[in-house]
């Protein structure tokens, strides 16, 4: 990575899944990643259960988060970050549908 | 962190010197912060030369980034992101003067 690169441009267009890329391992202590949403939801009934500690700063677009022990979906806008630890169990109820989500995703052990 | 936080909001007057607020601590594994510049620049003739490595996101304002192994300063734009090699010699010659420069920064050893 010699020259900067940007986090909001040169997006994937919009597919059935989200696009994932990996932006840098740290020495084994965490991975660092940009995830662009286009609309996707996680499918009904499933709930993300993670081994890993995340955090996420939403970026660009809006989303709805909700995790299995709160009864309100959380909503998301630019700028937005949180603490999911490890096993708190959490869903994705929706991403903006008229443009991409942009988030920025720290996971680690 | 129960609540989400935001990133672009709340920021700090104008100071003297920029503000920096620690975010997250990985289990030991990173340090994670925002910056805030309002104008301010590294002094003249001083590079950083950390000890840790430091990969850093522009989320708002502008600034421009040298390196002292490179002739010409980097612009900056919102949603660049760029590594810093520990001991990579490197120095902030701006940030914009009319409005806050928001950093995200990672630090790892």
């Amino acid at each position: 990575m010699d020259r900067s690169e940007n986090l909001l441009h040169d997006l994937p267009p919009a597919l059935p899944d989200e696009v994932t890329d990996v932006l840098l391992r740290g020495a084994g202590r965490f991975r660092l990643e940009r995830i662009v949403s286009h609309g996707q939801a996680s499918p009904p009934g499933f709930w993300y259960d993670q081994d890993e500690h995340e955090w996420i700063l939403l970026a660009e677009g809006g989303a709805g988060l909700r995790f299995k022990d709160e009864p309100a979906v959380r909503e998301l806008h630019p700028g937005d970050h949180l603490l999911i630890p490890a096993h708190r169990r959490h869903r994705v109820e929706w991403t903006a549908p008229d443009k991409a989500t942009i988030w920025l995703a720290l996971f680690w052990q």
